[in-house]
């Protein structure tokens, strides 16, 4: 509910853009993992704003450790990691604060908090709160690491320009995902990287927003993970990736490609690869009745453009009830596709967390007797 | 967790394809609603298999009240809805039980539950299940009515025949949910109605199946409704969609299509209509940062090409693990397009009603003091 | 919430006294655990109405198993148990609907459920509502039986006459447990059962009843068992024993009596049993810090008198708003304290169960690979 | 699960005693209400090691608002309130880490998360952990206040020495209230509190410690409160009053009295209270059938004597795995009996704002419209 996620792995996100920190707990995390502080803050990176493609809006970052994790382990009980709020600036969002910002939940926060929430840079609904998320996912991914699964995304189209989707070879995808894991803005190929970035800087340069699509692969994972019906992997990573600001479709395997095809061209048939059980093709993106068949899980999520946008736009007066007139001003991301793609990751991650505790309990991740 | 949702409205589903009986407890619907036993049973025929489209399994499903209505109407305490299975055939299950259909639950099913899983039909993985979800769905989707809410779906496409959209005009798209909640193939154009059906008909003839695409609105939402984060309208509506078997992926609003625009051209300017807000255009389809903004909710979901077909198909032996043909005896839908729209609204209307009780009470449904 | 519990292993209740069947679903029991019918049966009989120390509605208490259940053993999919209503009487209730019972749930219920609920036979707060719960109860003892964990319980007293108290030698514990888990009327001593039968006698014959202590042990239990506050053995004992009708304190080792004493005469100072940690005094019933310790669980929870009583009452008349008078007709327990005990039983290993799934996950109580 | 609680308020504890700080979230408070540092300090005094009754760990307890609270008000997303360490002498409990403190969870923990826990002070298990409680029960205190719902207790009794039982008349109950609610010794009777205070000095000079009881009503509970079976009253409130270190008992009414009477004797008659039904006895503590009747919600928790004592004890070493001595130093209380009251007011109120949102929604707490 609310804010809060999982069933083994509880986890409950809290703060606001201009409030003094932000951050989440963790509740469900296995005794004995090793906690790489190094990691969380290499993933933290790949989420900041940098360059010319982003808000120049920048936060360091820092993930404090405020319990859960003791001489660089997980003890077993709650982890609360906290990010301080440093560079805000308030008085952007004084000036605007009857005036909603369309595609935003300026309004819809107004009308649902009877005016009482925190409108300073969309305070809870801000898109710095998938900065906790990150801290949180970095944790996740580290877990699924040690288990020998890997989770990656790349930028599978921004505006009309598209990369190549991921390999089906699954030695070549794990290159792959190797890869784009070390890489800020994440292509696999080059002449995509450069035109993509030309079509966010063209955006930027005319005062308006890009989005994209993000293609995720998972690697590794066993079969058997997922619940029939509420908890298939489609519904909670589904569930997870809708949490994300800003990404309006998900699609697992063809997707809404199923619509073009007969069923005999889109069956997975089983094969046997030396002792072990596979499927020919991966149409259903790993998933069959919601539960993993041991080939990679694959999915792709749309990110809607920026609704930030600096040209002048049509708005309400929430106090007077008219039509009003918008520019907004602060500082805004062209395009969040790159920076999204981490956090995009690191739900993923934690849903997986949810269900490898769900089907084989602690004792998967847990460390070895002290 | 497992085959049980929900916050407000815990929703526990069991059952299957082969045993005496299936059914679902709703626990937490408020006392005092009316319970209209012949809608729910209209609603249980929209989903049943019927003339040439469908499975020759013919089941009854009527629906039996176990607990938790009185006099005709609900009491506040948990509802059973109990349906009986009388038709199963489980001799044509025997036969192949060591032969996974490809792209169902069988081979996942059986490594999950170590081989103790019902295999007849599909066991608790059946379409069957979503018969009771289609029971307890016509409980919430009269209570939604009663508050002025519509929900319904059409088939906007089938191997590549398309329906139109639902129409931009809340007064048009009034009478479209109403025409279509009637309708037991659901199409808004008569030439698409005869289309689909000749390709379906074709890949029966084929002994091969086709999916398509469901496009759904939800009208009359009030301002307010869905939670920040985990549990916003597109998490819990996703969450619910991706539990009906064969779903494979969802979009809001403009989904995928973001991917092609400018924040300029998709932002949806807030605009006075008269004393209320509304926004000029719905791409976000209802929803801003999660919460309903009272502009329809539009979604669509596509469901895969039925994996059963009678074509003979590679699998293998999880018994002998060694490569196998598979010919899929029994009854099968060469579509289920027609038949899952009905369940689309079913789980739309539980999740709408728990977000509903989330954020206004069950005050908010409760009937009149008696 | 509500009627609905648990984390690892969710338990929906439901039904009313009544309605055509009560029953209840069990979402997340491991797969591979055989079912033994007998046993549940057995169990079903230590709480039947039998003899004259009981109510004169004697129902079968049938248990059909509905789902999850196959060929004699669970599927890893939710089972729901039902238990059909056979012997209502439900006229005995018009009469009185309007003049709610002392100490009874009727007052509360009218104005908790606006006048909708289910008033015949108390609905469902009737407790007929414990059959299922010991139906329930029943898989979950096997499961821990499996395990080597041996729940029991006995009448520690009635209106005032006394049993002894469980032994501290874990052998003649043992005893004593299988040999109440065989007896009816479950009492150590037998001139306290004699005794205490006369009492219940003595309160029929006068129209009226009595209330009674229940101590239970359970012994086997693993260390580590329980998790931190919110979900420590107590609270999530405590929780289950309350939700028991007519439960008003429960205790856990010295309980009450802790506060005449010393921390030094009362401390459980740790001590080698050969190469195994244990304590040497057991005040804490086997609990430290909310988990378990390793020596057995002991606790007492005290039953009200029936409030079922024939001497006329005062009550009011919910409908006229006057004082009136109540003579109750109907069946009724003069005591129901040796009909409870299987039921504390019951929810006792229904919380350790999930307890144990959340230390050790379903490969603790998971059957051999088939 | 775990360190979280709740369904409709979701509260999520974490820290550790020796950690940088400890705090907790709470997930489902409306928006719009007034937040009361001064009454949170207040509370957080109340729970303070003072005097000579107390350990000499003091800690400044400052609640710092991390989320949650715009401009003195709830927001209605997630808050988050943290409470830095900044007393601890980790050095005491390096030397005795491998000897658990009989009846202290340093064993359980240690096997529970195989070593890896945080052993200083107790670590997640701490009563520190109780700061956290209070703030965010300061917060629910509030809520409750601002309906007219008033929550208070007293110390009943402590090592033998009584203090009298709240009064039966509501008028005098609520001065008693409103009195405990400024007192730090929360005693009745003058001379009660005199005689309790010796006996915990005595029990300090002789290197031991005590328990007590600690009895607690709420006066103003509308009716229909609590639902039924597991999340009944009793259940919740029992729940919750578990999960503070030390209870190891609770009882409602008369509780564990009731079996000494009959149920002609203790049913508590209906009667019209002008135009209000009330009961005539309240020998149920204000709730029957698990749902509030109106009446005073009334209980009693017994507190075990501070396992912390300064005599030697008999334990043993985890590592070497022989029998030991351990003799503790650091700062312990001899008596925690009064500081826990304040945490029993704390979690009750907890508790009853979840089950008031169950039955009454949002609206039944939030602020008027801004």
């Amino acid at each position: 509910m609310k804010s809060t996620f999982g069933n083994q792995l509880k986890i409950s996100l809290f703060g606001e853009s201009h409030g003094p920190a932000i951050g989440v707990v963790l509740d469900g995390i296995p005794s004995g993992i090793k906690v790489d502080e190094t990691f969380i803050q290499h993933q933290m990176d790949l989420r900041k704003a940098k360059g010319n493609l982003s808000t120049q809006r920048h936060e360091k970052d820092e993930v404090k450790i405020v319990s859960g994790v003791f001489q660089g382990r997980t003890t077993g009980t709650p982890i609360c990691l906290l990010i301080e709020n440093t560079a805000q600036k308030s008085k952007d969002y004084e000036k605007n604060k009857d005036l909603p910002r369309p595609s935003h939940a300026d309004y819809t926060a107004e009308v649902k908090y009877q005016g009482y929430q925190d409108y300073r840079g969309g305070g809870h609904f801000s898109g710095r709160l998938t900065a906790p998320l990150v801290a949180a996912g970095a944790l996740c991914l580290s877990m699924l690491k040690n288990k020998g699964i890997l989770v990656g995304s790349h930028i599978l189209s921004v505006h009309g320009v598209k990369d190549r989707s991921f390999s089906n070879s699954e030695k070549e995808l794990k290159e792959q995902i190797e890869k784009v894991n070390e890489t800020f803005f994440a292509v696999l190929q080059e002449e995509a990287d450069a035109k993509m970035r030309i079509e966010i800087q063209n955006a930027q340069a005319q005062c308006d927003s890009v989005g994209g699509i993000i293609e995720t692969a998972v690697l590794g994972l066993p079969v058997g993970v997922g619940e029939p019906y509420f908890n298939s992997v489609e519904s909670t990573l589904a569930h997870l990736l809708f949490s994300v600001g800003g990404v309006k479709g998900v699609e697992f395997g063809l997707g809404f490609n199923f619509e073009k095809q007969l069923g005999s061209e889109v069956n997975d048939a089983f094969i046997m690869d030396g002792s072990k059980i596979k499927t020919e093709s991966n149409n259903n993106g790993g998933i069959n009745g919601g539960i993993t068949n041991g080939m990679p899980v694959l999915f792709r999520s749309v990110i809607k453009p920026t609704p930030s946008i600096y040209k002048p736009q049509k708005t309400v007066n929430m106090k007077t009830m008219q039509d009003a007139e918008l520019c907004i001003e602060g500082r805004h991301d062209p395009c969040i596709v790159h920076r999204a793609r981490v956090v995009i990751d690191s739900v993923t991650a934690m849903g997986l967390v949810d269900l490898l505790l769900e089907q084989f309990g602690k004792d998967y991740f847990q460390g070895e007797r002290k």
